[in-house]
């Protein structure tokens, strides 16, 4: 059984530094054996924000990478700020797409980062989930994901 | 008292099959006495999604059939997947409702849902609630819905 | 060290009373150890409603006087309905702000309600924070905010 540390690096991943919040709040917070982490944006490992309307402007690939990219920060979080093996499954994830207002793939942008958890993680990785399409993200950023976490006991 | 079984078939209700999620996710997760339901959308027993934007092509009146739809569902989970008898109440409902810019009646909207887990479940159907109108939704569906249950100890 | 109500005295705040659902809900359910609030929108103390979209008729400053007072009412939660002597923490605020499909400053306009958590609350009024645009929000308010706390064991 590799780690999600191991797993990471076997699929060539580079995770972007923890990120640090956009506003006066926590990157995460802890109550009993649940985490809330803030929501993640579409930024990559340079500190670019891949921008943009899905649907319009942004093709359905491009809505799969900016997912990806959120992901990428909240594992960043998961290993950084809080530490893979104190955590024992993502819970619940919520996913907000930027899109146009006819654009209703919004399952399969999303199932990009459904996908890269169970791949990093594992049966842990497997989450319920919202999925919606929104008008506007922080920063124009194509996708936000937020996670509710379960810790180990 | 009457079971939330009873109370359906009292009410004449038919319950979809325990709705498969439309992405890389689980149905519902449980964290402690939390379960975390995956958002629902407005899909009718024989799997035909209510579609379109409320205030643009659906009426108040469509956009509240699509919010018992979706309510419909996620009692189908309560009942199929957990069970009525372990649930100690509705937490938390979360209700998104595909809306025309200009259309503010989402409580009424969803109205529609909350009414129905309280004629159904008696008392632990009263929840926490938010309400919020996007621009678009997964499959181009009207209104989703998702919920957080608490079990019983 | 004063209490939250001193503060919000010193702060020279009025807090509004606390609001009523705008539909068949609850103002919270406790769930255990944590409390869910119902979304609290932008409505003042004479209960008129701060309504519109930010970056189409509302400036920043408005959607951030919007944030300040979906914050208050989140207050008078807090203080008149849970007591604030039984809160912890606020554990997660969800910011939906109705905006032009081209603004994008969202965190600026949820800092004015982080902000006021944290200047009445002190360290337990800091939170993790997901914000999102929203073509719709009911009763065309300009912001809504809900809230996870955590109770004192």
């Amino acid at each position: 059984m590799m780690t999600p540390e191991e797993k990471i690096i076997q699929l060539g991943l580079s995770l972007p530094p923890a990120p640090k919040p956009a506003g006066l709040y926590q990157p995460c917070v802890v109550s009993g054996n649940l985490v809330f982490l803030s929501g993640q944006i579409s930024r990559d490992i340079a500190g670019k924000i891949l921008e943009g309307k899905v649907g319009d402007g942004l093709s359905l690939a491009q809505g799969q990478e900016a997912a990806k990219l959120a992901a990428l920060n909240a594992l960043s979080i998961m290993k950084n700020t809080i530490g893979f093996s104190k955590i024992a499954r993502i819970v619940k994830m919520t996913g907000f797409v930027q899109t146009a207002p006819d654009f209703h793939e919004i399952p399969a942008v999303l199932n990009k980062a459904s996908e890269l958890f169970a791949e990093v993680m594992g049966e842990p990785g497997a989450h319920a989930r919202s999925a919606v399409g929104v008008t506007s993200l922080p920063l124009n950023a194509a996708v936000e994901i937020e996670l509710v976490l379960e810790l180990k006991s």
